[in-house]
């Protein structure tokens, strides 16, 4: 027999009643039934019951094994009792009688539990990750990540694409984040970084001829961390093809990215079509920190209703350049409770408060106070159809501005009886965050939103230029590096109406990808830093070898980067990146597992030439 | 039709006569005949031959168009005349007519010609890497990389593992090369360092019970370039997996190598069957550099017949401490050319020289000499056969020792005439590598050595410690977390004695693979570590990842690790690791073309709190 095993914890049924086995895994939990002891033994690919009591010749020593403790046993199958039978498991059927114990690994005192769902504070559980990582959920979230990933592969091999390594330690890339830098031994003084993304190793690779590239790419940016970013390296799911149009991208990945969530997402529905939509468009209808497609809400532009209305703080406000007054509508919020609730919500964002309306039937008191009646007298009224009850709008905000205004209001939004509005207003740009995020708590709290589809849309025609507000000069809106609609010409146009083959994939609220076709010549590139103030010299320097070789026949080429690490999240139904990470570093990233960062020998520092300035 | 291609570089064929076509590529060659145009339009699938002619609409266009130009053309495909066709591409039954013609890039003058066998300068491709890798042998090389990576990952899928990811910025690793490290901004003064390999956190994941882990994975040593490894990273197919023995690893693992050998070795022949031998006779038979099993010719010591002989450089030698003789058979090598070409090789290598002997058929002059008479007597009697021709031995080593022990050599070593036998003495430390190179180019240059066979052997039974010669104590030997063989009671007694279960794998002179079953008992690992001279605060402090988790409950498990790199430039024929690397440093760790490593801005170094030391 193996040393250690005959059959994995998820293998025995029925058809092994009988059979003398051998397993090992690891103690998943003991019971003492008055002198039998059950253990579920538990291993990677599930449990399986095994008992011991004074008859065996291991009872002593079973007695003394814990929870965690890895071990090898030996025993005989047995069918378990009609009504002892564990229909959720595999191994439900039996259990294993104990003969022989051999402890593999004994474990002191656990700092964590592995069974039961008890929750731990995440230094604990990332301090003892390989603890952690044996609770089901680690292991399920794990797994489903090598099968994510797996499947990418075989989805991108299918469409024709080979995977190609780019290099690790390389040069700085112009990606535009911090670079994490890493001093050279054999240069004093010179620095190598890693890549932030293998952008112009890929766009190499297209001059070069290789037609289909992908890399499951590590990247690495330097950035303050974020519950959604690691805060050290990340991966992505980085394409490029060459002799390619926009749709050409959106058509090779398209399948890819579906079939994935298709593959692992369960019940939950896959958008079928992936509508386009402009950026502009995006912008208006839907612009939020994270745009939810699943959200039905479309925020409306209201600020005529407002202009020079009763409300004084909106009238003031449009009376300034650049300001709008936006409406969130709330189909089925019209509650006085719900309204408050999305007001405080306002307020823990740190505005003065979000003005709402809503519409109601008629109330007795309303119907009191226009007729000058008591309101017992109202409800008899309301009560034998004497009055009709109808709608009214209630809410400070309806009642400053007036009934005309507030129906056209209800109105332009579409709203009726029960149904409430939002209203926030100022320089878009300073509101757009937080109307973003009403928008999605509104979505959610009334059930608008479906949370079992996976939505998709693509935000393309992204602008290649804005307008630098402190300089009133043009920087880079996106990436440098994509191709303006319309080439050369359009760039001796106005350059803020130039826009870009650059374009955005939008699930579920995340920005799950994003890319470009490229500007392959170097004609146009240089025209477009040169309109962003950057002189052919700084372009050469800065983006040399990319530069360079588009000198030397450069196809047409464009593709995209998809995060790994999002598309696993979302399918997880994980909102912290480091639940789908094996060994992930914390919010300071710091390994408190490895003890990552740490002091270095003085010896490696001279040999690197380097001194730590002292902090003050 | 598509804005670039109707059909790839390698799709037209007859079927296509009549068809009007769009093809983008580059020019790889451009003909002048007689007014016609002939390019070989190349892409990354194939090359298309297109023509045009006066009659053309684009003929002075086309007459513009140098090698190297990315250019779409459309055009009629025709038939070629039956005595054109070329039958050594897919598209050489057909040419297109080319209608039109669109410049996509255009090429500057060449530093590197794509077309032709030219050789250039390593540092002129390496710049220019991305026109170096248009070339044909380029573009096979980087296929085949890709195609390897992908057929490991499917045999490993196939065989029940996963691939996880492991941290690529982390802590020290106990591997044992340099760290490159990286310093953090978050923790002034505290470094990262890049994993020179996953062993830690592969060993974590077992502890975490993911039972089969494997990962294509980047490591990083901070090593002296060698042409046969990159100065900076490099990948390898690595593996864990828990409850298994030594074989199971083996069995494991064989068929996954085996398998790619096969698929992409060509007709050369993989061995079946992978003998195990063990350390110590592997060194006695075969000790080399690079040990190449496909050589035929095993070394023998031969001491005694030099032992007080008229041989007095060895005699003397001999008379030292720790020394012997050893002889390098070479069938077939019998002639003084041959045997002079060898001792300019030791020669070369820095030797005085490399004794021989070698075997021939008796000359008219030896027995001229050795009866007293004249050649040309001499020639008649070998003639007629008064005198026996038989066997002399020729060099001046055997002048020296006498014809004795030349003949009891020649026994020994089981030569005849033809033959040749080359001696190395000293102590075997000191000359062992190049006896070992001796051997491998009389196999090479005699063909002992067959060139068209891919041959494998397990070596096994490693010592766990050597003998520190410096200070006379214990130090390990390989890995020092590989598991004793006999577990703790091994090591209470003799520790030189104490073989692990570790292991390499040796394939045609290289070694592809190393691995071990480890030590999980942290009682054993502590043991083994006390030997060599590590007290537990050091182990801890120095491990402390892996130490803690062995104390919560660790399975057995063990792995291995096969260079990728090394197994692609097998397959590939290749001496130079660069040759497989799409984007490698040079020998000193410079990316040419990227230019990195570079000075760092003042900005970057003032956040990491570094300061670099000037030179002096």
């Amino acid at each position: 027999m193996h040393a250690y095993r005959s059959h994995t914890c998820a293998e025995l049924n029925k058809s092994n009643v009988g059979e003398t086995v051998r397993l090992s895994g690891w103690v998943h939990r003991v019971r003492d039934h008055g002198g039998i002891l059950f253990i579920d033994l538990r291993d990677h690919y599930g449990v399986t019951q095994v008992l011991c009591d004074p008859d065996s010749p291991v009872f002593a020593e079973m007695e003394k094994v814990r929870a965690e403790w890895c071990i090898r046993i030996d025993g005989n199958v047995k069918a378990r009792d009609e009504d002892l039978v564990n229909p959720k498991i595999p191994t439900g059927e039996v259990e294993v009688f104990v003969r022989d114990l051999e402890v593999l690994g004994a474990a002191e005192e656990l700092p964590l539990m592995v069974f039961g769902d008890q929750e731990y504070p995440e230094e604990t559980r990332l301090k003892y990750r390989f603890l952690d990582l044996r609770r089901e959920v680690m292991q399920e979230n794990m797994k489903l990540r090598s099968d994510v990933v797996t499947s990418m592969r075989k989805r991108m091999w299918d469409q024709g694409f080979r995977e190609y390594q780019t290099p690790i330690i390389t040069a700085s890339s112009p990606e535009g984040a911090r670079d994490f830098l890493v001093p050279s031994r054999l240069h004093p003084g010179k620095f190598y970084a890693l890549p932030q993304a293998p952008q112009q190793f890929k766009q190499l690779m297209m001059v070069a001829g290789f037609d289909k590239y992908f890399q499951i790419a590590p990247c690495f940016r330097d950035e303050d961390p974020r519950a959604d970013r690691s805060p050290t390296d990340f991966y992505q799911l980085d394409m490029e093809m060459s002799f390619v149009t926009q749709q050409d991208v959106f058509d090779t990945i398209e399948p890819v990215l579906r079939g994935v969530f298709e593959e692992f997402g369960g019940d939950r529905k896959v958008d079928q079509t992936w509508e386009q939509i402009s950026y502009a468009v995006f912008c208006l209808k839907k612009k939020t920190d994270k745009p939810d497609l699943r959200n039905p809400i479309k925020m409306q532009i209201v600020s005529e209703h407002f202009r020079g209305s009763g409300f004084a703080i909106f009238a003031k406000l449009l009376e300034q350049d650049g300001t709008e007054i936006r409406a969130i509508p709330a189909p089925k919020g019209g509650s006085r409770k719900f309204c408050d609730r999305m007001n405080k919500f306002a307020q823990q964002e740190g505005l003065p408060g979000m003005g709402y309306i809503f519409w109601r039937e008629k109330t007795a008191d309303a119907v009191a106070q226009e007729l000058g009646i008591t309101v017992k007298e109202a409800q008899a009224k309301l009560k034998s159809g004497e009055v009709e009850g109808g709608m009214e709008a209630a809410g400070p905000l309806a009642k400053n501005i007036g009934p005309e205004r507030t129906e056209a209001i209800r109105q332009q939004l579409g709203l009726n009886v029960g149904d409430a509005a939002f209203f926030l207003g100022g320089k878009p740009k300073a509101f757009e965050g937080v109307a973003g995020r009403a928008r999605t708590t509104i979505g959610d709290e009334l059930g608008l939103t479906d949370q079992n589809r996976f939505a998709f849309a693509w935000i393309v025609d992204f602008p290649i230029f804005q307008l630098d507000e402190e300089n009133g000069g043009l920087d880079f809106d996106h990436n440098p590096f994509s191709m303006p609609q319309g080439g050369l010409d359009a760039l001796l146009g106005d350059p803020l109406h130039v826009k870009g083959f650059q374009y955005d994939l939008a699930c579920n609220g995340y920005e799950l990808l994003s890319g470009a076709i490229r500007n392959h010549q170097p004609e146009i590139m240089f025209k477009a830093f040169e309109l962003a103030g950057y002189g052919k010299n700084e372009v050469i320097k800065r983006f040399g070898g990319m530069v360079n070789a588009f000198q030397y026949g450069a196809p047409p080429h464009g593709g995209c980067a998809a995060g790994v690490d999002r598309i696993v999240m979302l399918l997880a139904d994980q909102e912290n990146i480091r639940e789908v990470v094996m060994f992930p570093m914390n919010q300071r990233a710091e390994d408190l597992m490895m003890n990552a960062p740490s002091e270095p020998l003085n010896e490696q520092l001279r040999e690197l030439h380097l001194r730590v300035i002292p902090q003050e």
